[in-house]
């Protein structure tokens, strides 16, 4: 077990997406009783962070519903990490997440993998580790994604997508699948198949995979 | 819109399966930006809540792996709810856990629903408000289900079951069906169609489906 990744980080902001985080973190959860792993739970501050969104022309009803959780650790002293989880959300599309996208350009050279869920795949993009790489992206924000990231190969038919050390999954459920391809690549097929088992989850083992490219009428390939 | 549930709740324990709730929780998010909703998340105490083990036999490598999330309430100061939802979790084989029930106990009467998901069947066995219904759990603990409810009748193969106003799914993933198919038995086919695919989550709609039951040697009928 030389060299398998220990010290894994959640990164999160306002209003993001709770089961692109959780998709992905329960699956990590259970590895971490069959392997000796430790989690970051990183943000600006260490003030409980929600799910909630109170913009109104998100929230027009005024729903008081969410979930936070809190975090660990904030951008500045997180300790060095092999893996960072990055999920989506709605929250992505504000205008002072600076500080978040410098703490992912900061930290994704010491990485052994970066994976990031649905929309979270706007937040490698801006820090600029994606540009060149193949990648993909939730597809109903498909054409904010193209303009978040216009030096990335985007992946329009994809569930997930693998490009040296980064894993992009496609939107909120699709995070499900990666990790656990993940789990299959770095910790062994039997890993990943006791742990499906155990969240009586049917798979998606094929990458390329994606009806949801059709209900939002992406292109083929990349334009 | 008159008498849809405006006021849910989610029961958090030590050691709860974070999927078993943010499966649901995400659904119900989402579905709280076109309706008027309120969440309690409810505990026995304010202090955050963490999904991590700290039992040496679960977590014999002592991994510091777990996200916590803060209670809005205790089983003190719960407002009036129309819908209960109770995730699983390993934390439930504790012997601490009789404020639990006896919240559920009590709340269940003048709820609108009752949701359980993954071993959260347990705490509503136990609360005693599952006795003469039909109702399902978790595949891989369902020898441990038997023993903590044996007035109900426990159907082995499904994916979730509905008995009245109670709404029980198996292993963690279900519950993500399960709340699809209670959104658009409650609210409608298009929210739930609508999330869904937002969730880009291909559902299985048939409750009757259950390859777990399968992979568990469960038997056809309850016995």
């Amino acid at each position: 077990m030389i060299g398998l990744p220990v010290n894994y980080g959640l990164l999160v902001f306002p209003t993001f997406q709770a089961l692109d985080a959780f998709g992905t973190m329960d699956i990590l959860n259970l590895l971490s009783l069959n392997f000796p792993m430790n989690l970051s739970v990183i943000a600006r501050t260490l003030e409980p962070v929600s799910t909630q969104s109170n913009d109104p022309s998100l929230n027009p009803l005024k729903s008081n519903f969410g979930e936070s959780v809190v975090p660990t650790h904030t951008f500045a002293n997180a300790p060095p990490l092999d893996v960072l989880i990055i999920p989506g959300g709605y929250g992505l599309q504000a205008d002072d997440l600076g500080p978040l996208y410098d703490f992912v350009r900061r930290t994704y050279p010491s990485l052994k993998y970066l994976m990031t869920i649905c929309n979270g795949s706007w937040v490698a993009a801006r820090a600029g580790v994606l540009d060149g790489r193949r990648a993909t992206s939730n597809k109903q924000g498909w054409a904010i994604t193209k303009e978040v990231g216009p030096k990335v190969n985007w992946v329009p038919h994809a569930r997930w997508v693998v490009d040296g050390n980064i894993w992009t999954s496609s939107g909120v459920t699709a995070g499900i699948d990666s990790a656990l391809a993940y789990v299959q690549e770095v910790y062994g097929e039997e890993h990943a198949k006791r742990i499906a088992n155990e969240m009586e989850y049917e798979r998606h083992e094929d990458p390329s995979w994606d009806p949801f490219a059709g209900v939002y009428n992406l292109p083929k390939e990349n334009e």
